[in-house]
């Protein structure tokens, strides 16, 4: 069955190169269940091995030829090859979270292949703890980053005795009840399934680019009194790219983050900015490449569509983009955080004062800014006015479980693009703060220090508004 | 520093995509040394970390730009990251081969970037009987692929109480002295150097391709008096290719294959191809694909220089090649083995009555393929003369130790190219002929298949020649 691309799709096709791979990923840690035989791992693998029928998105590849006019068009693969795609792999001794972020780092490198299903999972055993992590990459032009994560979760049951789950490849059966998906629709994290399509129909539009948009996009960039119009340093991070990766990872406490919140009058999602904010700052620093003004980073914000572009903290169903500066220039944490507070809070309001094609250019800026960054280039703009795309995705509120099997962390994946060599991107899940940082393994040397400098920044951010 | 890169080597580069990576590999095995710790292969992996200067060749990346005038040069990488290149793997339970190829097929599939020097190297531990596993990439345009396993065996002893070895990418101090290097030069199955530097000085001439080889090629190939005229029917195997690979490996004694030579007064090459005719038959045969006429094989040999041209079996100081048909179409095992002695004999006779400049053209067809058929397609002759490349290349007689793990077996991957999905090839070690064969993943399904059928084709002609 041949099914035409969609101009999105394609543009994350197109926009892809050897040093620029365009999947999104996700980690997904698991306890075994009580009483897990000695090759718990290899059962599972098995089992998810037989998925018999195969969904249709797991099944496309993106095809060009003669019979398609030359246009890229979607065709089933008709020699799938499940263990191709599913794989089982293992950690060297002495098996700790670190041998398990570096082959991570490894396999979220490699680009897939276009001759196949553009998809991979693999199942890790050898974590000195006994857990099993799940390593899955999807391409770009398949779903976009939020829409991954949703499809990962939507595998997953809040039963604990729930078995015979199918995996996320696997058809489902339609006779499933509209009642029954509904709530499994709902129960990843609340979000309404329209932000997602919502979305994604907002990058096909940046895909398009119609030149409305681009105009209204360089307006608002070099418009001075616009949200838009702030000016961010070069940095290390916004330099061409290499291929290869380093992923970093890590959970803290959503009530450390929490009470540093109330102690201090902030959202929580401003503690994670500055978390972000110390944690680059003391990266920086030791290289001694900290600029002198504050860098900028884009960040994803929900919107109240019903109060037409109204922006509001917990994901409404739309999605716009807001600058804000991190305050890295600021030696004091408690001064990055309430810097962080005041440009969010001037951001927002900027972005309900904003007209709806201006917010969807906005938000085009963040959500594939692979395809519209260089656009805005060949129109003139040289350099985006932000360094870095911190996101913060709100994710399961429960426990979820794969086949008895709890799911104790859940980590995203993301695309350093040439310009921004680093991507952090956060998802919340049951009582933890989730954050995933990506970044070109030659450009952002020893990443993994900002988990330190993360964790670094919590404690002073707990000491200066005195909850420690 | 810059040096210019030689055109064979660029012809690699530039022959080199997606679909056909241009890199040659090696699997050795190695035996933990007594006394050796839980821990043992960390142990090795982190001593074969620190080995502080790198030598020349494992710096060098291509480059090309404004500054070279648009022509590719090698670089020393400013920026060289030793765990980057050189990493630490583990196999899932229950680390059986099976699992190790696995992964070597997987390591095997990924295309070397080139932002960085050309080539990788993976320990790799778990199998379940504690041995430990070396698997090392090298870029073709750095080595080829006789001369990699060379440069892999270099750096082992045959003294198993030496210690403190260094790495294949240590720079060696230069005060060895002569006799010395003399010495591990020719204790590498006693191949005299020049015999290397002969191959790629071939393929350096094919790279070129003077229009005199050329049309020496095509006379020869259309000549109906020539070794070269044989008819290679279109298989399974004579496909375009995916990029990922296949991998499989097993040894078997030399003893056994050397008994069925001395029955039947075939040559132990002889018995080498025998087996490979008689597992491609099986394998066709289960798969419904089995030409009417037999599978043509492109056999290198090695020339005694001195006696111009004239084919010795050992070993020489020049590389030909040799067009035999496999007798894939005979049913019976001793009728293959006669037709391939046959074949082969006569071969070398036409070899001999060559010219230089035919045996060169010969050489090159078979030494860089890649190369070689594609000018050949430009010059209107549409498919190579034979079906897949079967090379056997003399290893080390004496057992090789790194650091006291004494190397138990030593195994070569090779480059499957567009329209010839397989190619076998073999290395004696010791008491044991061990098979390589590297697979296009998709052209060639289950190839794992074929070491079944290879050990049952030993065991037919066993049968066969009344040694069983």
């Amino acid at each position: 069955m041949v099914v035409p691309i969609d101009p999105t799709s394609a543009a994350f096709l197109f926009a892809e190169n050897r040093q620029m791979p365009m999947h999104v990923g996700g980690l997904q840690l698991f306890e075994r269940p009580e009483g897990a035989a000695e090759d718990y791992a290899r059962q599972i693998y098995e089992s998810m091995s037989e998925a018999g029928d195969i969904a249709p998105l797991f099944l496309r590849r993106p095809t060009r030829g003669i019979t398609t006019a030359g246009q890229w068009v979607w065709t089933e693969d008709d020699d799938f090859d499940l263990e191709y795609h599913f794989r089982h792999s293992a950690l060297p001794e002495p098996g700790r979270v670190r041998e398990l972020l570096e082959l991570c780092s490894r396999l979220h490198s490699t680009r897939l292949a276009r001759e196949r299903p553009l998809w991979e999972a693999h199942l890790i055993e050898g974590l000195d703890d006994g857990r099993v992590a799940l390593y899955t990459k999807l391409h770009h032009s398949l779903v976009d980053g939020v829409s991954a994560m949703r499809l990962l979760q939507s595998v997953m049951s809040t039963d604990p005795d729930e078995r015979g789950m199918a995996p996320m490849w696997a058809a489902r059966p339609r006779a499933r009840t509209r009642a029954a998906r509904a709530d499994a629709e709902r129960s990843v994290a609340g979000v309404p399934v329209e932000a997602f399509r919502t979305a994604l129909g907002i990058t096909a539009d940046a895909a398009g680019l119609p030149g409305a948009l681009v105009r209204t996009l360089l307006h608002g960039v070099r418009n001075e009194t616009s949200a838009l119009s702030l000016y961010a340093p070069r940095t290390m991070f916004n330099t061409t790219i290499t291929g290869s990766r380093r992923f970093a990872a890590q959970g803290w406490p959503l009530e450390r983050l929490r009470a540093v919140g109330r102690a201090s009058g902030t959202t929580l999602n401003d503690v994670v900015l500055a978390m972000c904010s110390g944690a680059i700052r003391s990266y920086l620093v030791e290289r001694q490449a900290l600029p002198d003004t504050s860098l900028v980073a884009m960040v994803p914000v929900g919107l109240n569509a019903k109060k037409a572009g109204e922006a509001s903290g917990d994901g409404g169903n739309a999605v716009g983009a807001v600058m804000v500066k991190l305050g890295t220039e600021l030696p004091d944490a408690a001064d990055r955080l309430s810097s962080i507070h005041a440009s969010m809070v001037t951001g927002k309001q900027a972005l309900s004062s904003m007209t709806p094609l201006q917010i969807t250019a906005m938000t085009a800026l963040g959500m594939a800014p692979s395809i519209v960054i260089p656009t805005l280039r060949l129109h003139g703009l040289l350099r985006p006015p932000f360094n870095l795309i911190i996101s913060n995705v709100p994710g399961p509120r429960k426990t979820q479980y794969l086949n008895g099997a709890r799911m104790v962390g859940t980590y995203p994946l993301s695309i350093p693009i040439n310009g921004m060599a680093l991507n952090i991107t956060c998802n919340s899940y049951v009582d933890d703060m989730c954050f995933g940082l990506t970044g070109c393994r030659r450009s952002v040397p020893s990443l993994q220090r900002l988990l330190t400098h993360l964790d670094d920044e919590l404690a002073a951010l707990e000491e200066a508004v005195g909850v420690a």
